[in-house]
């Protein structure tokens, strides 16, 4: 395992939320995480899609995550700022979000990443996010 | 309890994911909602502070049921799209987020929300939101 | 000539403020658009570089221009809302905002677009955005 | 004059951007700015209202010098991203941007402002932005 697939999962396994949301994760490259979680009751709005939020929070997730894949060795990340557009309704059996950066300089790194439902074979995009994360030096 | 709170409960009640972050909701008037929910160890990021993701759920919520408390009865709402900005690490004992209607349109409803932590009688603002939301007439 | 390419042109020449930006257009197949300007002095901000504003302009039609190019006949477009990342210096000769659609629904059309700076033969991003575009039947 | 108006007039007369705009700006007090232009046909889209770019450009402008006025003293400041929502069509006399400061941080400062449109005596708001400002210290 390289160390930046390390450290990607030594901080998502301190995420509480994501194991609320039953979610994973999968670091493809150094730049490049998918954060994925199964459909569940539970992560509903009033017409039986998943909420926005849910799929938000993973599309912030893996943001936040190829960011910290890329910064350098003992950085934590934090999420400035994103925006989400939501595409279609998040209807399927699984949820992934795909994240990569975009550019990273030296304090800010800009992500953006797809969120896609999966019905079987089929795969089709929901949500996509343009995000901000900031890199802080460690004290 | 005027009919857009009736309207606004009644699908709020629907929202098995609000049930799921313990959040709760209060109308204050046509236009104005708030959605809050008390800090738990399984909403939380690497840090301990609260996740981005369940503060949006909040104030995504908070803005879809100020939109369709001005949205003509037997209209549904829907996020097309959103953008969050973090102003603080969400550290408190409460989370409430204010929504409000900024200006709504016969399709689109363009509405602004904040998101305070509370402690004690202390508050601080932690996100703000400014998103747009579709009415959806009744088929 | 293509018909959507006819639609686009023919309204971008009523646009003038690319006129003022000296801005050209070039509609490479339906969905994807660029506009591009030369650098001028008039265009500048405080430390030289390009405005963010000026830079939003051409990413912005660009992606007006692509949602049209996928509209149906007769429609007019107008943009609902957008988001841009500044990703570095707006320095160089020339300037290419290049926009496609992610995702046309009946109502809004949402486009994503960068913006490279050109000199001589390099090229590299210095913005990019993502929108909504809402699509008018015609009256 | 205060020291921080003194800082942000000096930056502005630096905006030839403005002047192509035929924009002024109004320092209200620290963290308050405004700027305004008069309706050009030089500056419309294909309907003859005002291009969301233009428009986009004060707004942009009076964050950036919003966040300039509270900054520390030498400090110069970048726009790293901003989000508009276009609210009604640019139509009137005149164009201002007010921008205020929403929370300043060390490294990042956000910022709103709302545009409004003026016809004599009227104002009507038709676009709001909420952006992050980079502040950079003196090197």
């Amino acid at each position: 395992m390289e160390d930046f697939e390390r450290r990607v999962r030594a901080s998502f396994a301190q995420q509480r939320f994501m194991e609320t949301l039953g979610a994973t994760i999968h670091v493809s490259s150094a730049g490049k995480v998918e954060i994925e979680f199964a459909f569940h009751p539970t992560l509903t709005q009033q017409n039986g899609f998943v909420h926005a939020g849910a799929i938000t929070s993973i599309l912030d997730s893996a943001c936040g995550y190829a960011a910290l894949s890329v910064a350098p060795e003992g950085c934590d990340v934090l999420s400035a700022e994103f925006k989400v557009n939501l595409l279609a309704p998040a209807v399927g059996e699984r949820f992934v979000a795909r994240a990569n950066v975009k550019r990273a300089g030296k304090t800010l790194i800009v992500c953006a990443a797809d969120c896609f439902a999966r019905k079987g074979a089929d795969e089709k995009i929901v949500a996509t996010m343009l995000g901000t994360i900031m890199a802080l030096a460690p004290k």
